[in-house]
């Protein structure tokens, strides 16, 4: 199942981490974006040969750093049909490697539509009679405002076929709180309340470290909240985005996990893929050695975050 | 701008409706779908050839009947990058024969991010030098939990390219009052408070009819919350999801129009595409005649709402 093959990579490679993969055009250097628009023209499908070369080139400098990526699908999603083949492709390159892989499309809808996107991102689809999975990951993130109906058939694709979803709880950016932080009437906030959801609705598919293949979306950059969420999700794997880039460090990401040292993983998208532009990194690494950047970096924040929370 | 287009063809055909595009596999005329299959195979391919050429026929049957029509994405990507490109194709095809588009997505996320959904949905992706729009809609349905940083990417297109959205604030199905029902510490229901934030989000893109490209999403099966939720967001169009087979009746629609006759366009899917098969119709037109089905549906259901709303 999703949460115990993730708890093994993660205590294997001893790497609570997994590398988001939003490959916005500028993200990629120049030598391979020229290359393609030379090869493709300044089209869609030059741009998603370059997204896909690049992506290829970053999953084989981390595979043996980060036990998961996170294909962002938006970024996918605009450069068209061409860009979902290079994150259909991204995804199965990523898998053929060994990463977990986590989709973050926070797909959500009523619970007929649901479930045609809980089979198109974790399912097989039935046509005539044939069955095939369309953009396979392993896990999924989810958007929680249709409340149980909505989020059922993913959570019937984790039991059935040990899939994975993160549940959108207390989200990184700054106008979060518009709703998250809101107070209900009992005096608790509406993060809260979808967190003892969360917790609730991952009690089916609970595997042998404890944790559920139904976790939590909960930012970096609200350390306080992630305290009380970690309290009421004691089951909950939380995806942490918000480190890096965003602005949250090692030390806001410490009570995202548990004593047992598990219970997060923190992502980092921008700070690794553009990490051969950086301060830090752009004196050492060439353009073209954009990968060898992002593994250092990868394993600098994997130190980062370790000797934080040990 | 969209909100004025929409109200134009809504005015013209005298039919505040949208026609739902869900096309599930069984909601097609089996003469379609074996002459696909045996064309294309039980493939994705065959699927999606099946589905472009059912949403044709509809199209071209509802043309002089229904001012928009509304592709839901999960039942595209459940058939792969060729359900997408039938998409892609269906929703070329609706723009020629004069329907609004509105894409329903639901997406969301951090600002960032959601700038990236916007531009494949409502916008032009620049790559190089170029600029060319992808899936390109008229509008498209957006889920808030974020809060306005993930909206606000969506309004932008609203107000530079003449775009529309539907924010979900009370949603059609059995648990949406899970979070959208909490009351907060001031008294007012989560959904109310959304309902307050649209309101405000819109009042930049009002066109000349004093209602905003910026729309919520309000089903008809909670008449009573849509009553409320017509004070509180004066200018918003309502989409309004759940007519028909989800339950909701032409009565429980009228507290989504305002007294002009105007605000709200109510979407029918499944009775519309499956008219052929439904007690209604099936004596009368065969599978062959299924776009003939879905018309004489369309106009049933004008009819059966213009009756309730005047």
């Amino acid at each position: 199942m999703f949460i115990d093959n993730l708890i093994e990579k993660i205590k294997k490679l001893d790497n609570p981490t997994v590398a988001g993969l939003d490959p916005k055009l500028e993200y990629i250097p120049s030598y391979i974006l020229n290359k393609a628009f030379k090869e493709f023209g300044e089209t869609e499908l030059g741009a998603a040969k370059a997204i896909l070369e690049f992506n290829k080139g970053l999953l084989d400098a981390l595979l043996d750093v980060v036990p998961a990526v996170k294909p962002q699908l938006a970024y996918y999603e605009m450069y068209g049909i061409e860009g979902l083949k290079a994150m259909k492709e991204t995804v199965s390159y990523a898998k053929t490697k060994g990463f977990e892989v986590i989709l973050d499309a926070k797909r959500n809808d009523i619970g007929t539509t649901a479930e045609a996107y809980s089979t198109a991102f974790l399912g097989k689809t039935k046509i005539g009679s044939t069955e095939k999975s369309m953009f396979e990951g392993d896990a999924l993130t989810v958007s929680p405002y249709f409340g149980i109906d909505g989020v059922q058939p993913f959570i019937s694709d984790c039991e059935a076929n040990g899939k994975g979803i993160f549940i959108l709880v207390k989200t990184s950016n700054k106008s979060s709180g518009q709703l998250q932080d809101l107070k209900t009437e009992a005096g608790t906030t509406i993060y809260e309340v979808m967190g003892s959801y969360v917790n609730e609705w991952g009690k089916t598919t609970i595997g042998k470290y404890g944790y559920s293949s139904v976790g939590a979306v909960v930012g970096a950059t609200y350390p306080e909240q992630c305290s009380k969420l970690r309290e009421i999700m004691k089951t909950a794997y939380f995806l942490v985005p918000g480190y890096g880039a965003q602005g949250g460090g090692a030390k806001d990401v410490v009570p995202a996990f548990n004593k047992d040292g598990l219970g997060a993983i923190v992502n980092a998208s921008r700070s690794i893929m553009c990490a051969y532009k950086s301060a830090k990194y752009s004196d050492k690494y060439c353009e073209e050695a954009y990968a060898e950047a992002a593994r250092a970096e990868a394993f600098r924040m994997k130190d980062d975050i370790n000797s934080a929370i040990k």
